[in-house]
């Protein structure tokens, strides 16, 4: 069987929504791996939208679930319809959409709050020692959330010192790591790599990606173990 | 000195726009092969927005060098403005932006015009004997342009017959190849590769864009050695 990965999308562009080819390439790195993929986001309005062109904000209204459908073909799951128990593994692109509509970081920094059902489901996976994967400025929401539950998750947005900070004072641990690297929190189940938090091209995103998901698949290999075994003992229960 | 290759996009998503999985695609093959990209649109009206979670028509207007600029994270440039001397080589990625909004073949078929930038793009890329690479529906607009020029374009979308025909109809021929391949038409400098005309998933479109991006470089290799001869050849003159 296959390992079920959800990829949480935050819309679809750098500037207010999910980096279009941090998505990609995590899509590509997972289907790969012959992993199955299931794309997710919340049915909410995006906090802004922004012409990509000229980088200024316009009047328009775009909601995240349909904007994020585009990176997905359209088979994408409305967030509050996906439980802990659909999936062993959930990976996070960055783009300003991770800062702007899965949490509030872009505007309030460490003092920043997470969007209610990506809380939710950030401390199930974490209760069911299922890996989380995040990309580019992603992880300021696991520092975010597990910063509070006081586990001290290790995290990575490569070598930004301000967003670093941030991460430390909101109760993470930031590590640097190098363009194409991803750190791994072996006992929080999280995995990070800087993608374009780095002034990177493509290729460098790809090879970043890769390294994400291979991680996340082994901790979530691992944890399949750990379920094989936990069944195992409960058969030799009864 | 990089090889120059354009990307003509057409939009942010598969229903009204470039298919993303493949413009990234692109995108990474032609970076981690140490090509120079420039990312192109024209600056026109969306021929429809596609509401990509329900697949319905919305009544929203969008820019197609707006929406692209989201998949070329905002470096773009407007295809008016773009000569044919600035590329070695351009390349398409599919999607219905290239049926509804490069050409109108997605409404027209056979009948299909091509927009007048594109088309004029395309004369004068194949008059300079530089490459033009085509994946999923995108060969549709070569058929178009080349076979009412007589020059035989040889293309492929795949296997879909329907679409075929048409590229026959227009004075193509066409050729059925794989889903990873791609087809070359050594004489017109054409390259095609059926990505998503295929039911397909993501890898399987990254390994038909590497196979693209290859030829496409080879043969825009070909095409600086010719111009290398050729300035060899006006240096002895002088």
């Amino acid at each position: 069987m296959s390992v079920r990965v959800g990829i949480l999308l935050s819309g679809c562009g750098v500037y207010d929504g999910s980096e279009i080819h941090e998505a990609v390439s995590i899509l590509v790195s997972l289907d790969r791996r012959g992993a199955e993929v299931i794309c997710i986001a919340p049915s909410i309005a995006q906090a802004e939208v922004i012409n990509h062109l000229t980088k200024k904000p316009t009047s328009e209204k775009r909601n995240v679930l349909e904007e994020s459908a585009r990176i997905a073909r359209g088979k994408i799951r409305d967030l509050k319809k996906v439980s802990v128990d659909d999936l062993d593994a959930l990976i996070l692109p960055g783009g300003f959409g991770a800062a702007k509509n899965l949490c509030t970081f872009a505007k309030d920094g460490a003092e920043c709050s997470v969007q209610s059902d990506v809380a939710k489901l950030f401390k199930e996976l974490h209760a069911a020692k299922k890996p989380i994967g995040l990309a580019c400025i992603s992880p300021v929401i696991a520092a975010r959330i597990f910063g509070e539950l006081k586990v001290n998750p290790k995290l990575t947005i490569g070598s930004d010192q301000s967003t670093a900070d941030a991460i430390n004072a909101m109760g993470g641990q930031h590590h640097h790591v190098g363009p194409t690297d991803a750190y791994v929190d072996e006992e929080n189940r999280l995995v990070s790599s800087p993608c374009y938090m780095n002034d990177v091209s493509p290729w460098i995103v790809f090879q970043g990606a890769e390294r994400l998901v291979e991680e996340v698949l082994r901790l979530a290999g691992d944890q399949s173990s750990l379920i094989r075994s936990h069944l195992a003992t409960m058969e030799n229960k009864f």
